[in-house]
This record gives structure tokens, sequence and C-alpha cells, in this order.
């Protein structure tokens, strides 16, 4: 059988690691790497000399072989690039955000439904193997039930002038939360500020309140001494806590919580507030993950898809609805973090 | 000279640090400590044999020798009983947060100035010596501008019935960030989540918004698996994490930043938005704390105060402060995190 | 019943440690203080207000309410002391190291033998909670067998001049090995280096070897840049790892090891050489441990034995084994590390 | 100016390493890669498709335009493969340890001074600006005397059938140490554990003397729970330790230490052991070090001296003086830990 080809647009900070990935996955050839400066062409066929680079987008899309066009580009050029892709009858594996407005990625969603092409977001932690694990744990009974999630994705890290840190780093966030809830999100509030470059913010701070009560809260920011890539999420019976830089415990459950110690006496036994409460210690357990790293998955999950049909796990409705999400956040960072209700989802 | 002599309020959590260190403060004598509850009078009689036990407060209040009256009771009776103290001539050292209602710590401050008695509040973080320090490092130019604050004060802890973990645990952020920030903040946004006992916060996330442009975020929980006792402060040149819980290294200054890289050709140079920006790296330094146990120096300075004459660090004015903002953030908690004015300091 | 009174020899280091204890110890009485340094007298009696305070010896053991005499005096006067009180009929805590001759030491057990007084030495980790849970990990067959032992017991302390580094702090990791491992070593050898005192050595490392081919090795130091508590032993299926300064997490269970992987084709299948190994990763866990402060343990242990009779975990024979173990490894480390055979136990 | 030209030996853990680092060297051409095993070939072939495979090794010594030889190859090759690498004329670079007997390693650095090649061992440590920057703070006059270093290299980790942990890990530290101390030691002991394989030990302590004074221990395991890679430098006035796997702080000044308290008095002034001394605290600094990857700056350096002429940092002299301690220390271990004198260097 064929192998899949691809084309990978933009051989930036991200681009090389696609390339990479791609290069190594089974079933698949990185035909074409294309990006707008020539320096960086050259370093690409340095280090792979089997890839043709281009400046060109149309020697890609005009190659009848190229089965798909791989988006590794600025955020704002996303939903622009991916339609030409789609056009030409590529299938699309974008880098998130899948859009930077919600109306460009609705008719990206739109249109690749009728193109009947794949397009798929480049959510990597759906496909983290401890966020996966994350996912288990924290839907078996033995958690009860999810009561919030406080997630912190801050270092002193590459100062986009593209986009703020919202729609840089908190796509992650949004897409684990989506990932783990189960659930949408009906508010959100966020604040930020804007230390380094005027109306860029550096720092952004979201909350988000769903339906069943659940409250996630998020901090990003390039402006931090050091590297934090932390989540934690409380349950009524268990604790975990995921730290994605500390690869000895990615994962540690903390089986540990409140229960009742005692009712006042004389009060109504039916009465939750007659009762007292003490702390219930137990065992942290860090348990083993089968780590593979997870660009590899989601490049291995792109071509079996292309190959056998299917819906991608991160399809371009889950980048929408991570889209909206942020747009909200945006609106409310804009009114003073004003919380703002997010549109119910209505399938595009 | 005469031993200060003091009666002690309270023999639960708190109260007998309190008489522990008061009665390793020189110049001091705890004649009486009172609480309602005989068995853990007793308790405080066998580990401390010079101490009177009563269940009486009016024993402590008759006694003409006794100077002053410490608080240590739940925080709804703070300022009930600080009143009567004052009334009966005595100083006061309460226990944070001054009082649970604005009018009510009002109220008490304008008193003790009418009956010129010290009012101290315990707000033991501004004795410090690693919160002392932190505001030398930030104050120093070499720190550049603060930009802004974010802490964390978690674990699985105590479960109050008389107040949430906002009152109970945030007292310390905020009076903390005063200190630092020399600054009173002007808006206050915060949203809580009451898991465990109904109308009773677990958790709140407080925003608070400065005229400098300054912002401070802080994250109280009793419903963690792990305890964090985390402060981090972002200066335009430098940064600093302030970990209570790290004995060997409680601030940790990082020497780092951005620094513009270079001006793109043939735009303004006086345009900051034309620059890009770089990571400035940098040492990690954990300076030196000659570390002496915060609530002796407390003690010792309550003791001092009484004895010289002077204003205490941590005054009635102070503890008004701290009560004010977190009203303001209760009342924001209350319409769902609704962003809302503080009231400007009137001299009470 | 009469409270079993107490005299504590010794007001230096340690000795408030012990009166604080035993003050909080059921059933008994800490009558008397006795120290020839009168300004740490006062310090006790401003302290412990009911207790005496004395600067001769008889005055205790002229007592006979006395019942028990505990020795927290310098190192070398151990032997000598604890004679004295035995001889005048009281039972004896002496704390580690029991003597600091073996011959001083076998006299002692023998004479409390003699006299019927219980002898009993403080090796308080043998009543830590994180000792005990960690003996019964290593214990249970899923550990496999015990394969190996390392220590570590650094950091910049109190120099002493009367003892060297290995006397002050290897008493406690020997202590715990011996519990540990339930055998009595064979071999040892030492080495060690005198810095900052001639011939007093800061630093030391030991090697024990067992009859069962299991070996531990100690490292212990006064001049070392941070604290370092760890021990682990090695399984042949599991790993723990003790950290004594890490409360969250004291034990760490690592279910690790090596599984045969495959046999090489054309050998022989029974030949051990002939298997190729792979790691086999898995899970770590940190146990809840049930913390009580192991000297409130040992002081309740001691008061006990003395009303109920019996034998002390930690009597005199136990304390006598460790003394043997290290006089052997100070033979061993003045003749530049050689390998010496530790006499073997005959009960004394 | 014609690119230095390369074939590189041995395909398995390493390989891949050396070849990536060649590619992305300036000035250089890696044509061969050369294993016995055709399935680990073909790999290279799909990830490097620029290089020429083979099997045999007379391919890459019979090309004329290849100008050097890299082997990483099992260690007891190392020796016979380098021989015949120079006696083609080709320069070498082999990776650590240079030989596995003293006489094999003398013969080949002879060989390499009488054929005029270029002879270097992959000491990469020597390379590390840790390791680099670690040097220049303990030879700083602020850094006092160097008193004593400690080592700790373990993991659970590859479980190496033709060598023991001694010679697999202990070259890393000894090569380190020797760079450190710039002096040669004078005996060493040693004991080691074979648990998994027969005859092979797992684990290894190594403790090495210096005429100076100085000591040195060292711990190597194959057999540990967890990855440790910490080296501590003790001075007379600062302490340091390096721990390779914290990317954030490598290294870790500790400017602490002991200061003479006071001089008993009646005591003669100038005999030291009338001096008691207190613990001198002060600041942690974990410098920032300019990381640049060390394989990269060793593989740079390689083919700059093969261009330009000179010695290389890590020649063969360097390699033979690891080997000769390695060899007494493996003596000292069959010998149950005797010391053993290391015999003097004499320019082979």
């Amino acid at each position: 059988m064929r192998d899949i080809t691809l084309g990978i647009l933009g051989a930036g900070y991200w681009g090389p690691n696609l390339i990479r990935s791609f290069a190594e996955t089974p079933g698949c050839e990185v035909r074409y790497v294309c990006d707008l400066r020539p320096e960086l062409l050259a370093k690409i066929s340095k280090r792979f000399h089997q890839v043709k680079v281009s400046t060109r987008f149309d020697d890609l899309l005009n190659d009848p072989e190229v089965d798909a066009i791989v988006i590794a580009t600025p955020a704002a050029t996303h939903a622009e690039l991916a339609m030409r892709a789609l056009s030409a009858g590529k299938h699309v594996l974008v880098e998130k955000p899948l859009a930077h407005e919600v109306e460009a990625g609705e008719k990206l969603v739109r249109f690749a439904e009728t193109q009947k092409r794949i397009l798929m977001v480049g959510h990597t932690f759906e496909y983290n193997p401890a966020v996966r694990k994350l996912h288990d744990i924290i839907r078996d009974p033995s958690f009860g039930d999810i009561v919030y999630l406080y997630s912190r994705r801050v270092n002193l890290g590459v100062l986009r002038q593209d986009v703020n840190a919202l729609w840089n780093l908190a796509p992650h966030d949004v897409s684990i939360i989506l990932y783990l809830f189960e659930e949408y999100p009906q508010y959100v509030s966020a604040q930020g500020l804007a230390h380094i470059r005027k109306g860029v913010e550096d720092v952004a701070f979201m909350y988000l309140e769903f339906p069943s009560g659940r409250i996630a809260s998020v901090h990003v920011s390039w402006l931090d001494p050091s590297k934090d890539r932390t989540m934690t999420v409380i349950g009524s019976r268990r604790m975990v806590i995921y730290d994605d830089v500390d690869p000895e415990a990615r994962l540690k459950i903390y089986d540990r919580g409140f229960e009742i110690e005692s009712v006042m006496s004389g009060l109504d036994h039916a009465d939750p507030s007659s009762y007292t409460y003490r702390v219930r210690p137990g065992d942290i357990i860090a348990p083993y993950i089968d780590w593979k790293e997870p660009l590899m998955i989601e490049c291995r999950h792109f071509v079996e898809v292309i190959r056998n049909g299917g819906v991608p796990l991160t399809d371009g409705h889950n980048g929408l609805r991570v889209v909206r999400i942020l747009a909200a956040a945006t609106a409310s960072m804009r009114q003073n973090g004003r919380r703002i209700e997010i549109p119910s989802l209505v399938k595009t």
C-alpha cells in the first residue's frame, strides 16, 4: 500500500518536531516542507535530506500525490491556510488553536464536512498517556464526584507577537478540561495583564463554571521564574495532581478527603449542617504510566484516520469548542472580568 | 520593673501557641487562660503549671494587674470580646481577622483610640523574617517595578464551621500583600465553591486590582491534597518565589526576565510594539534568612509596645484594611464574581 | 497507683526534649533535672515550673521515690553514670550510645541483670512509626529478598567535641539496620576524614557485610551543605526509600525491579548467565503512616516496662550490639579501612 | 576546505547519538555507520538517509577519504578496534572506557603516538558546561580548600552483560574527579555486589585517597529505584552540589561552613583543639549555566583537533588514567575491599 504523503507548512518553532515525528511514523512520507523563510528551509534540508523544501504553498497543493497538509504557522493564519488546503482536496492537521475567531472556525468545520476531508486539530495533550490515565482515574467510582480543577501553565518563555498568553497556552488547558470533564462550560470570566507588550496579555486567569456545578481555574503566563505545568483535580473521595514536568511521577493520586466525624447531639441527623468532619488521611500513589511521546501518537492517529477513515479524536468540532471558550474568555478579559455566558453548542 | 501581665482567651487550636510564646517572652507573665471548655483548661493546667485557668472572662477583666487580653476565640466573637476588654481598660491583641464585619471593626478601632488602649491584630506573617526580607527584595531598585503577585494557600486542613476558607486563610495573604505593595486595592472580584458544607466556601479565588495597575491573585482552600504556601512576585527585572514550607529556601530570587532583543528594521525605534524580546536568564539565589519564630517576634512586639508606647506594626487600622477587603470579596463572591470597588480608605 | 518518678541527667541539647516528653507521658512525674551548669538549670526552671533542679547527682540517687534515671550527658560519661544509677537501685534510660567502649557496655549490661533493674537505650528510631512500617514492608514476601541498604545521615550540624561523627550519628543507622535486617553483621570496614578538628572525624563511611550476603553502606557527616536523612533498601522485587525529612512521604515503595526478558537461544535454560533482563517498571506508593512522635512512644514504653515488667525493645543487649559494631568500625578507620571481623555475639 | 569524513562503529545504544551529533557538527560528514546487526543498520538508514551502512569494518578503513573512526561498541572490543583504526592511519574517538585492561590501554596510547594520529576518549562530562563551571567554582579562592567529594550515579537501568556497574558508570565519576581535583589518587578501595548476574557487580562503592589528603567516594548502581546523578564537593569555606538531572539548578553553591566561635579560656590560642566552632550560615546560589549539549561540544572538539592539530582535552593519557584507577578498584573489589596502591603515573 502506498504511503500517506504529507506536506508540512511552517518550519519555525514547532514544525521541526512535526517533521521528525511524521518521519518516524510508519506508513507515511513527509514529501514537502514549506516556509517563507529560506534560511529555515536550508536548516531543514541539512537535517532531513529526503524532504523537498519550498517557499510556495502551491507546490504542495498542486502535487496530486500529497494526501494531507500539516499546518504549523502562526495562529492568525491557521483558518485561511486550512481552507486553501481543504479546497485543494487535502486532509488537514492544523496546530492549535483551530482558528482565532469563532466564525472562521465554524466555516472551516463546515467546509471540511462538505469536502469530506479530515480536519484534525493538534491538541496534543489529548494524546498524552498521562492525561488519558488521569481521565480514567477521575472517572473511576473510587474518585467520587469531580469537584473542581485548577491548572497552572507558566514559565519564562517565548514571547509571542501574534497571540497573547491566553491563546498561546490555554488551548492546552481547555482541551484537557473538556476531555476530562466531558462537559461544556456555561460561564467564563477572565482577567489578564499586559506587561511587556501593550495589548498583548502575558498573564491570564480564567475561571470556568460548568452546568454540573464544577469549576475550573486556569492560570497561564509567559512571565514566570520557573516552569510549572501542574493540574490538580479535587474529587469528593480522592484527589490527583498531574505534573507534566515530573517524569518520575506525572500523576499522584492522594487517597484523602474529609469524612463525617460525628453528628452534633440533639440535632437532626438528616441535616448535613449538623455534621462535623475530619480529615481522612491515606496513601499517595504515583501510578506507572506506559509513556509514549504524545506527538508520535497524534501523528500516527492522523495517518491511520486518513488511511482507514473515521473521526479523529481531536476533530474540527473539538477544536471549535476550544475556540468558542477562548473567544468568550477574551470578551470577558476585555470587560474587566465580567462573567460571560458561553453560547450553547449547536452542532455546526 | 513589673512584668506585663496577660490573660489569654481561647485554649483551642491557636491558644496554646500563644501561651507558650508569651511564656517564653521576657518581661511578661501569662496569669490566666480562659475558655468555656473545662477539658481544655485541664490540659493547659497540666502543661503550664504556673497559669491560672478560668471559664469566666470576668476573672481576667476584674484583676487590676492584668494589663492586656489576648483573644484567640472563634472569629465571629473577636469584635465583641475585644470591646469588653477595652471597656475594662485592657490592651488587646486579637487574632486575625480583627472582626467579621466592617462596622464592628471600625467601632473597635475608634473605641481603642478613645480609650487610649493598644489594639493589635495577630497578622503574624508581617513579623515573619522571610516576609520582611521579601519586602526588602522587591523594594530594591534591582527588582524593577512590581508587576504582579500570586499566592496559593491550600491544604487538607481543619474544616472550620464558623468561617469559610476565605476568612480563615486569606487574611494572611491580604495582610502580606498590603505590607509588600504598600498600596490599597481599588477593585476585587472573588469566586468560591462550597463543597463539604452548604454555604461555607472550602475554596476561594480572589483577584485584587491596585491603582498602580498591579494585580494580586489569591487561591485559598481547605480541600487540597497537599500543603502549598507559595507566593510569587513578578518584577520587571527580577522575580521571587516565597515558599513558606521550604525551610532551606523560603525565598528564591530569580535574576531573570525579558530584554529587548532588537528593533524590527524600518520601524519606529520609539515604538515598543516594534521590539522583539528575548529571555534574559540568570542566577537563582536563596538568601540566608536569620530565622526567628514569627509568633515570638509578634509577642515580644506586643509586650514592648505596651511597655514603651508607640503604635504596633499591625494595629487596628491595619486589621481593618484587611477586613474591608475581605468583606468586599465576600460581596463579590455572593454575586458570582462581580468586580466590586473597594470603598476608599478614610481614616476611621 | 503512684506515678513513676524520674530524674533526668543533662539539660543540654537533648535533655529538654526528654523533659518535655516525659512531662506529657501519662503516669509519670519528672521530679529532678540535674546538670553541672546552673545557667541551663535556670532555663529549665523557667520553662518547667514543676521540676526541681540540682547540680548534684546524689540528690536524685538519694531520693527513694525516684524510680528511674534518664541520662542525656556527653557520650563518654554514659557508662559510668549509668553504673552509679543502677548501684543506687534505679532503672536507667541512657541516651545512645550505651557506652563508648565495649567492655564498659558489657559490664553495664551484666550489672543491670544482677541488679534486676531495667537498662534501656535511647535508640529512638526503633520507635519511629516510619521505621516500623519500613520493617513491615521489607519483611513482606512481596518485597522479595533484601539485597542491600544504603543510608546517608549528613548535615551542617553541631560539631561535637566529645565524639566523632561516627559515634554521634551512626548509632541511629546501625540500630535501624539491625532492627530491619534481624541479622548481625560479620565484617565492617570504615574510613573517615577529620577536617575541622584533628583526630575527630567529621565524615565517615562504613560498610557492613552480613552472613546472608547482604550489605549496608552508611555515610555520616557534620560537614554537609544540606540535611539528608535517607535510607534506601533494595529488594529483589521491590525497593523503598525512607526520607526522614519529608513529612508528606517518609516512605516511598517502588514496585520495580528487573525481570528475565529471555533466555538466549541455544543456551542452557537452567544457566542464569544465559538470561537477559529488562526493567520491570511499576507504581510508586507513599503509604500513609499513622505518625506519632518517636520520642513520646519511647518515653511511654520506658514507663510501661518499669510499671509492668518485661524487656524493653531497645534493651542493654541491643545497645551493646551497636557499640560492638561501632567499636569495630573505629578500629577499621584507624587502620585505613581494613576489613575487620566483628566478634561474634555471645550473650553477655 | 574539505569536510572531515567519519565512520562510526556501533549502532546500538549510544551510536545513534554520535551519528546525530556529528551530523549536526559543522565541517564534518558522517559517511559510514558500521555494525554487525543488519536490523540496526536498517533503522539508521531510515533515519539518516545520507549515511552509508555496512557490516564490514574494512569498508570504512579502506576508504582513503575517511579521516577518523568513532568507536561505540561494547567496552571489551574498544582497544582492539581502535588499534585496527590507528593501523589504517585513521584518527580515533573511542567511547569510554578507553580499554578494559591497563596493558591494552598503554599499548594503544603508545601506538597512537607512534602513528601520529589523534586518540581521543569520549569522557563526555569533561565537556559538560556544568562540570566546567563546577571546576571554576571550586578552584576559586572563595571556595577555600577542597576537602572531599562524594558522588552517586544510580538508577534502574540497562543491565549490561559485558561490563559491571563499576566499568559502565564509574568512568564518568573518575574522569570528572580527576578533572576537578587536578590530582591523581594514591589509594583505592572498592566493594561491590553482584545480585542479578553472578560475577557482574550491579552495585559498587569506591573510595579514593589523594596525596593531598582529599578523598572521593563514589557509589554506582544499576539496581536503584530512582535516578540520582549528584556530586557534592565540600570546601573549607563553601560547598556545592551538582545535580545532573535538575535542569533548573544543576549547581547549587552553599556559602556555608564552620567558623571558630571562641577559644576556650586559659588554653593555648595557637592550639586548634581548644577552639569551639559554630555553623556559618549563608546564601544558596544556583548560578546560571550557559547550557550546550556536552556531546555536541565533544564532537566539535574532535573535528577541530583533527583539522587544526593539538591535543584533545580527553586524550589517550586521560583515558588511560581512568582505566588504571578502575583496574585497581577492580583488584580491590576482588579482595573484599583491600586498600590498593595505585601505580604511580609514568608517562607511557
